[in-house]
């Protein structure tokens, strides 16, 4: 999911497999390892010849400057390492993991897994988009998140990194809630005032080159916790040098600590869900999911990547989200 | 209510008293008016006997400089003649009606009507609170509220005006839901995309003085729209003057329309509510009520009113949000 790009008119995309086109021999099931966040841009996950081309291309980050990919590798190898033996490899058709539009002056890359039956996680989803602008300048936009299955009513992750320019920066990391927060304030108390998830959003807020960053869609203000870091960072004065100053030092450890709550109190937190509790998890799940994608792809992903690649993707997400 | 003062230390009130505690001579029942939104501070209904001692106290503002006064009485007399069918007169007790400490340097008055049993109405409240501050400054905060029952699901209404200096302001000003609005997305067209708030939203936010304000309670900022107005703006450099001006021209003009928003599609919005969605609603709304009490009044009352003022305005508010 990607909630905030819309108006960026480029959406990353998510996709969760099915998990009945895969056979066992394709399961990495491992048993669950300690907390782990420092995996690096060499671990050995990344060459890995069970992930494919696809895998491989989309762990590049390409196009983005070395702290930003570092970051993103970091954050997703870190999820990797820690719910391996919950996720099975991506089974995106190839022109699915990665497509660009007929001039070529846009990319994009895209790797879902989806969790283990036996486990909390839906699926785990990174993408890339690149596009060049007029302008001569390049977007791009890089984004991993987690779902968690109605086994659990615990919050998913996000992260995106929206870079318009190399001295801009929108940033958005989250643990999205799945109740409605009014009516649980244990839930709140829980997941967002025990974890002191508002102390790491102050701590970028204080970044003087920072402002808060509100989505052009109301629904996706909606969905967001009250924690959210949602930010733009401008650096014009300071050039591309502390905007790279500030991803190595400021949101990549903000990122990785909120990781690592996520990892051990969401992904790992142990919740007792009742059934009319699933089938309320299930209902706002569907309608956030399906409700993100028309507003991230309903009119971008045809004009970005044309009408025959738009529309293999998306019948691919409807396809799985239905 | 008072959604963002609990780290002023300073909790505006509500308590919509009981109907069953008036008398039928005391109802102003007659026919819906038109909408009026130009109410002036010369308003009859200012000094319509009926309303005792305490209302124009209240009506008075006695501690905020013109602008500011002028812009709640308009508001304040704006919904009492949209709505004069619908309200009862304020039955509180006179020493809750205004209330100070010991000392003298902290005082507030409160009024709350309930509406007519026919009415979409639950209540609306204003308040006022001074206190000198240790600076030789005071804080000022003037609030008004408008709370529908469970007859309607449509939004309520609030504006809250935090002084702490005459060149400070912090503005709430919002319609809040009383939905999920992630499970509900016609609700979030209907009265947030459909009515054009975000453009109010962005109006105030691009005055230069004007920043966005966090609430330092999470539980609040779950409890706003996506189109929350809730900004402080700081005139220091600009001084009295300009803070007047920004209340002249950009405030007063946006929170009239907001309300004008409030008045049109909320309280005169004809809604179908079905039965489970009254028992929804009557959960969601008591339990919001009562925890944006706990978080106001926890603590600030008292130490600002003393343990005997603050046990009985406390013991009436319980009374009633019980």
């Amino acid at each position: 999911m990607a909630v905030v790009t819309s108006h960026f008119l480029l959406p990353p995309l998510c996709l969760p497999s099915s998990p009945s086109s895969r056979t066992a021999s394709q399961y990495s099931v491992s048993p669950k390892r300690p907390p782990i966040m420092a995996a690096s841009s060499s671990s050995p996950s990344l060459t890995d010849p069970q992930y494919g081309g696809g895998r491989s291309r989309f762990m590049e980050f390409p196009h983005v400057s070395a702290p930003h990919r570092d970051l993103m590798v970091e954050l997703v190898s870190a999820v990797e390492a820690r719910l391996d033996s919950c996720l099975l490899p991506c089974t995106l058709p190839p022109d699915v993991q990665y497509y660009e539009n007929q001039s070529g002056n846009a990319q994009a890359s895209l790797q879902v897994r989806s969790g283990h039956d036996s486990s909390p996680i839906d699926f785990v989803l990174g993408s890339w988009i690149h596009c060049q602008l007029p302008s001569g300048g390049a977007l791009n936009i890089t984004s991993f998140s987690a779902y968690l299955n109605p086994s659990t009513d615990a919050p998913n992750f996000l992260i995106e990194l929206i870079r318009s320019s190399p001295t801009s920066l929108v940033l958005i990391l989250d643990l999205p809630p799945r109740k409605d927060l009014a009516l649980d304030p244990d839930y709140l108390q829980t997941f967002y005032e025990d974890t002191k998830l508002e102390s790491r959003r102050q701590l970028l807020e204080k970044i003087p080159e920072s402002q808060p960053y509100f989505s052009s869609s109301l629904y996706i203000r909606c969905i967001v916790s009250p924690t959210a870091i949602m930010t733009r960072i401008e650096t014009e004065a300071g050039g591309v040098e502390r905007m790279e100053e500030i991803l190595q030092s400021h949101v990549g450890p903000v990122a990785k600590e909120v990781l690592g709550i996520w990892l051990d109190q969401c992904a790992f937190g142990e919740r007792e869900v009742g059934d009319s509790e699933i089938s309320y998890l299930e209902k706002r799940d569907r309608l956030i999911r399906s409700k993100t994608i028309e507003i991230d792809l309903g009119s971008s992903l045809p004009r970005l990547f044309g009408p025959e690649t738009a529309g293999r993707v998306l019948e691919a997400m409807r396809g799985v989200f239905k």
